[in-house]
This record gives structure tokens, sequence and C-alpha cells, in this order.
């Protein structure tokens, strides 16, 4: 397997203004013809940055891949920086030149002399082809790594790599077999937790790497084929083995996590709960207080959600509580907003009044203002009533406004995912 | 100036199924406070890559700053890099291991043999206190450069950088005034179209630079002051000019752009609307179709904004549309559900119903599915209905759905704040 190093430039992206994402989807290509990325890094406009990094991912990958730097203003010297480094002298690439005048006259604009350094490539590059763009990309042969060169501009790399660089890297004989990963998403246990769970399901020989990552929708627990281990088997009958091996390592994994296990096929809780729903014929309405209406949003994020989504009120206030939601004045002055008897009635007064076969329910303190000692902020009710059964759940959480907004609503969907489980 | 580089260390972040945004606030926060983040870079969990990036790192910068990999399972070895590279050996560091039961005892949760691990850092180090989390930081003074350790779990790094990094940073000399940047924020206006009215206002020796960046929610308009001309320039004369220049700049674009600019000071839509309607002591309530809750999420995402947003309804389907917000049953069979009398009628109901001040609608065709070729998806209205006065606006957008959802939000709140702009 070879491995990459992915170089960003632009002083943009260390302002903190803004951020390197074509490094998602070109990870993410390269992984599927088996590259592995093993680093990543930011530099600025700047030759003598641009040098260093460069320098430093030759000496380490076969492949060194840098988006931007390619444009016509003065900040751009990807093209001057790769020069540089590999002692090959830009020369006017008349091919590029041409490309370049093509667009720019379709789009009734002039050639600038500006423009006409985009043409300029170090000696004996590879011209890749900008089909939807002006910027033309190029590869350079240094020191047993290839460097490429491809535009910043996302929607221009994401094509370029797929029709000019991974064509040249398949004819590099640099591709394989894509890498092996499997990613499991889990609520309601903490990192520690998992890792407790799962001690020793992996052998010291095995051929997978485990990767929890925790988040407030919940942990994902990820397995990928390292690299390391794999080199030092030999021979079809190992790889056959440890293919066979994935599918009942995954098997205990889930065996081991139970209930807490909501995806173990990338979808998001809010796809998993609408599956559930659209296979039962099953509509579902809202009641949020302090989600403010982010189980709602997040629900309708999915395409074809209104089939079952029948509606969802936002009530922070009691009179909201009472007008909405038919809540009884005297329990939200016994009990106060944020109790179980108030999520429990908030439930079943979202599903009397819409009819819909669950009501669903949130009331907490998402801060920072509003805590007490009994009701801290973090602490959360989650009620949820049909025509038959109605219950409710507490939850304490912690973190940031934000963060506990998240969490609450990953709570709430996990509880009507759970529910939904037990109907058929 | 000093300057800092960031390291991110997480395998998932090389994978391609997630990106380190820890580094865009950090970057944002190191540059207020004058240092300047050179280069960024992620490697995955794994001892020989992170000390590789850490001994690149610490020849070149005065901070380093490495996110995640604290964590207590056995590919978080970031305590184990940082210990190897500096030889300073891990020792158990009773007030970490203090903090760390602290935190899992008031969850009811078990310390294990794993969460002791976090509590071991390099011999010497300075221990950041957690308030958020479970994993404490540290910073090691290494060959004249700190290397700082903050965790990965983003709102846990967030409040360790101003809470306990930044006060590190400041008692060892190295803040200094922030690099000077403006950001304005627009709505309404294209990129090309913002370029167009901006041309010619920086002039060729201005020391600013300016940056456009579109996105679903705006174009933001940014100058940041060019380290390269700026050093050029000498003496306090030509520093003050530059600064009274900035000002009369912001001044003149602010002009160009009119009643589209919507925040000059970082502040985003539902931060701007929300003290808008604080300030005037008015409260909304939201009926929504197409956005589905998102515009009540994102004003809820504020604190304090319980004092303001009054109740929120969540109607994809014609029958709560009548039933929430009493929209009449014949406008909609005559107009349909997305049409710009329906978006008034909403938006009165919803006012008249929570007898709020005022009353913000929206109905439109998020997509992909339910596009006609005289409805087609992104055909968006927005209703606003106060007890003087009701209108629309329509909008026609274009993106996928969730992109859609989030332009449609971001055009309702506008046409509030214009509204709230005309009302003392």
């Amino acid at each position: 397997m070879s491995t990459a190093e992915i170089i960003a430039v632009g002083s943009e992206l260390l302002l903190g203004g803004r951020i390197d994402t074509n490094s998602l989807f070109l990870s993410k290509s390269l992984a599927e013809h088996g590259i592995e990325v093993r680093f990543k890094s930011v530099v600025g406009d700047n030759v003598d940055d641009i040098g260093v990094a460069v320098t430093n991912a030759v000496k380490r990958a076969k492949l060194v891949l840098i988006t931007g730097g390619l444009g016509p203003t003065v900040d751009d010297v990807t093209h001057e920086a790769v020069a540089l480094i590999t002692g090959k002298p830009l020369r006017l690439r008349p091919r590029a030149l041409e490309s370049i005048t093509t667009r720019l006259q379709a789009a009734g604009r002039p050639v600038t002399q500006n423009q006409r350094r985009q043409a300029f490539l170090p000696t004996g590059a590879v011209l890749l082809h900008n089909p939807s763009g002006i910027a033309p990309g190029f590869a350079v042969k240094w020191k047993r790594s290839w460097i490429v060169c491809l535009p910043g501009v996302s929607h221009e790399a994401r094509r370029m790599c797929a029709e000019s660089l991974l064509p040249l890297l398949r004819q590099e004989g640099l591709l394989s077999s894509a890498i092996e990963t499997r990613t499991i998403h889990t609520f309601g246990l903490l990192e520690g937790e998992i890792d407790m769970r799962l001690r020793g399901i992996i052998s010291p020989t095995s051929p997978f790497r485990l990767g929890l990552l925790a988040s407030p929708l919940g942990v994902s627990v990820s397995f990928t084929r390292s690299e390391n281990i794999q080199r030092k088997q030999a021979g079809k009958r190992s790889v056959m083995k440890t293919a066979a091996s994935l599918d009942s390592l995954m098997d205990a994994v889930i065996a081991k996590l139970g209930q807490h296990v909501f995806s173990i096929n990338g979808q998001t809780m809010e796809e998993v709960v609408g599956q559930q729903l659209r296979d039962r014929g099953l509509a579902v309405a809202l009641a949020e207080s302090c989600t403010g209406g982010l189980i709602a949003h997040r629900l309708t994020q999915v395409a074809g959600s209104s089939a079952y989504v029948d509606r969802g009120v936002v009530c922070y206030s009691n009179r909201a509580k009472i007008e909405l939601l038919g809540v009884p004045e005297p329990l939200l002055k016994k009990y106060g907003a944020v109790s179980a008897q108030v999520a429990k009635a908030m439930a079943q007064g979202i599903r009397t009044r819409s009819k819909a076969d669950v009501g669903l329910s949130v009331t907490g303190i998402a801060g920072p203002g509003g805590g007490t000692a009994n009701k801290p902020v973090g602490l959360v009710y989650v009620g949820l009533a049909t025509a038959q059964v109605s219950y409710t759940n507490e939850f304490r959480f912690h973190g940031e406004r934000e963060a506990i907004k998240l969490r609450s609503s990953q709570a709430a969907l996990d509880v009507l995912r759970r529910w939904l489980c037990h109907v058929s």
C-alpha cells in the first residue's frame, strides 16, 4: 500500500476564517484506491513555507498532493515553490496557455499577464487538465515521489482528482484495493465504558485497528485494517481469513454494545429513526422546550420526512405549554417546567392534539443561566407518549448550551428509536 | 509577533470521515492575541508520526499546540509521544487523577485503569484543568518552545483555550496585540456582485487585503493587514495612518453594500436579530414549514433567547397549518401550501394565536422531491405579520435540501432584521 501526504496552501486557511475541506474528499478518494494519507498539513501562501512542507513530505510519502495557490494573483506561489524545491525551472507550457485562453475567451474576458503566469509549469511536469476552471494542475516526479498540484477550488479539485489524478496514479502503479474500514455508531455509553466492554476483542495479531471517537452525538467505534500488521502476513489465505473475521468482529462488537448501537452503515440517528417510522407507517409529533426546534430540524433534514413528521411545537414559556399542549397549570406550578411530570404531559398533549401515533417531548435546562442546586444546567427530561403507554427518561448532560441542546436532541431521538425497535 | 503551529491528532481525521475543526477557533483565538499560526498539520494516532510532527514544529514555532489523543483508550498516545520526544517520562499527577475521579464519581461512573492513564503527564508539565470534560490538558516547555496538549473534544478544547492556554501564554509573555482583521457579513448579494461593487476600493498600496467568502448564510467580506506590506513600512506614523484608513475603508464598504450588511462585529444573524428584539422589548412567534424548526433552533442557540422567542410551530402538513395556525382551507386549496397567500396567513395566524409582537413564517419546497414546473425546488415564501402590517417576500434558492433549508432560515431572519431596523 502506498502512503500520501496532503498539503493545503492558503493563508486564509490559517487565519481561522476558513477550513481546508478539500482534504476530506481527497483522503476518501485515495483510501478507496488503497492509498493511505498519513499526514495532512496547511501552510500559508509563502514560497519558503511551502518548500519546507514539500521537502518533509517527500521524505515520507510516494504521493505529495498540494491543493491551492495556483490562481492568478501575486500571492499564488505554488508553481514557484515547487520549481524551486525540485530545481525544475518554470517554463511557459503552450497547451496550458491554450486552455486558459479558450476558457477566458468563452467567458468574454481578456487574458491578462497574471493569467498567463498560470501557464508556467516546472520543466517536465505532466499537465493536468482542469475541465471546470481556469488554473491547470500539474504533476512532477521528484526523488521517487510524485508531487501533484491541484487548484484549491473544491469542485475543480474534486473533478480533477477523478479525471486526471487517479488515472495518473493508476498508470504509475500506485493504486491498489480499498482500505477496509467499518464504523458503528453508539449512544448512551462513555468512551471509557465502550473501551472496557471491548477489551480483548481484538487479538494482538488481528489485522484491524480499533478507533473510538466521542462527540455530543455519541461514540463511534471504527475498525480499520492496519497496514503494519498486514505487511507481516503473507499470501492469499490470510487475506481471506481476515475478511471473514471482520464480519465476525462486527458481530462480536454489536453483541457487547447491545441496544446502544444505533447505526452500523453510517446512517445518522435522524435517518435511522426516519427509516423506522417510515417502515412502520407511523408519524411523530414533537413538543420541544430546551431543544428549541432542533429535533424537528434534524428529522426534517432527511428527504421525504414529511411522510412521518406530523408537526412540532417549540414552547419555551409556560403559557405556550398550556396553550399549545394543554399542560395543566397546577402541574407546572407544583413540579416546575423542567420535571418528569411536565415532560410526560407535554408528550401526551402533543400526541392527543395532533392525533399522531407518537408524541415526543423534551424539557430541560440548556444554560448558561436558569440552573439551581436541585435542577442544574444540563438536567433534561424526555417524554414519549402513544395511545397505550407514556413514560419519561431523565438525563444529566454537561457542556455548553449548544452541546446540551445537541445531546438532548440525540437522547430524545434515541428514546424514540428504542421504542420503535419494539414495535412491529 | 510569535508564531504557532497546530497539530491535530486522530486517525479518523486522515481517513476522510471527519475534519479537524478545532484549529478553526484556535487559530482565531491566537490571532486575536497576536500569535500567527504558520502551519497546521494532522497526524494519526501513532507515537512515531506525532513525534515527527512535533519535532518539526518545535524547530519553527514558539508554541506547538496539539489537540486530541488524550482520551482513555489504547489508541490515545499523545501523552506517550510528547514524553518520548521531550525525554520527560510520564508520572502519575495526583491532582490530575483527583479531577478525573471527582468528575467520574459525580456521573456515578467507576475510575478504570484506562482512565487513570489520563493522569500520567510528562515530568514537570503544567497541568491544564478541563472544566467540561475528563481528560486533563498539559503544557511542557522544551527547547525554548511550549508544547501544549488539549483534548480533541471541541467544546472542551474551546473552554480550555480561553481559561488555561491564553493565561499561560500571557504569563510567558507570548501574547501581543491582535492581528488586525475585520469582517463584514452580508446577505442578499452574490459574491460577484459584491466584487463589482467593491472594485477599486482598495488601492494597490493599501496595507489591507480583501477576501470574499460565500456560504448559504451569505457572503463575508474580510480585510486583513498584509504582513508583507506592513514589513516594508517603517515607523509609528505609517501604522497610525493605516489604523485610520481601516475605519474609513470599513465605512466606504458599508456605504457600497448598504442594507445587505447585517453584521460588522462577527455577530451571527440570530445574534443580531436577538439583540434587536431584546433592545425593543419585542417577542417573535414562528410558523415554519420547509425550514422544519431550523429558525427556532437557530434563535434558541443564543443564551437568553427565551426572553424574545415566544413559541414556534413546525407545520409540514396542511392539517397542521389549519389546526395550529388557522390557515383557511380554501386558501390552501386555491393557491397551494407554497404561496405568498399562505405564507401571509401563516404569519398572521401564529401572531394572532400567540399574541406575540411579530409573526414570522416560511413555506417553500426544500426538495429533492415536490417541485413542479411552476413551483420548482428552491421556491420559498417568507411572511411577516404584526398588529399593523403584514407582507411576504419570494425567494428562489438553488442547492441541496440542507442548503435550501439554511438559506431559507437566513432569508427569513433577514426579513425580520430589516423590519426591526425600522422599528424604534
